[in-house]
């Protein structure tokens, strides 16, 4: 740990944070937004900490459990700290893990996630032969 | 077009240009970045854009072609442009399309990618059943 540049630690710590949250009680997201952030929900477009929580807490599915599989953090030229995670999530009562990508920039002095975006590979790569 | 907003227009507008600019002739993606420029290529970080072309010229296949399915823009706190893609390739004597998400930084006075992280999904996500 101590060998990752600053902003590796900041972003790993903030992902598994952040998931460990959103796994155990979606309601406490509130914490990690601010009225300035900006979410963008399978291009759909929510803004300030109210509209983003309202948005996860009306979620179809009561229990959801992701499997972070790599994440990649850079600093952005803003000294804040742009995130990539890539995992799978299981949604209550359904057996299967389903693909999920997301992004994100933490503004490096609040620890807010001030920039999300959420997409759902699945829906969106297809099938498709040449 | 015109009721888009600002950071929509330029965000599609560079998408548009790179992929075209990475599918015809790759060797021109020195114009795409600056020596500020940071690449994350599947946890690879190259800095700068003579290690960041110099990766792109280097790789297997002399041909590829993208399509993009969805994009996805928000302006940043500090005006610039972040970017999100997710699409499929098909590499020169392949005869089947693969999953590809990107991730980028627009500096939005100067039009230059200034972050910029790549990533196959079908070799992250694997195949997981519960």
């Amino acid at each position: 740990m101590v060998d990752q540049p600053l902003w590796e630690q900041i972003g790993s710590s903030f992902v598994q944070h952040y998931y460990q949250l959103f796994d155990s009680d979606r309601s406490q997201l509130g914490t990690i937004y601010i009225d300035e952030s900006c979410l963008t929900w399978e291009g759909q477009q929510f803004q300030g900490k109210k509209a983003i929580v309202g948005k996860l807490n009306s979620l179809p599915f009561p229990k959801i459990v992701h499997s972070i599989t790599v994440q990649d953090h850079q600093p952005t030229p803003d000294c804040n700290i742009l995130s990539m995670v890539v995992g799978q999530l299981k949604k209550f009562n359904r057996n299967i893990w389903e693909p999920k990508e997301e992004q994100s920039i933490l503004d490096s002095r609040s620890g807010a996630c001030v920039k999300q975006k959420k997409r759902a590979p699945q829906y969106n790569f297809g099938c498709r032969l040449a």
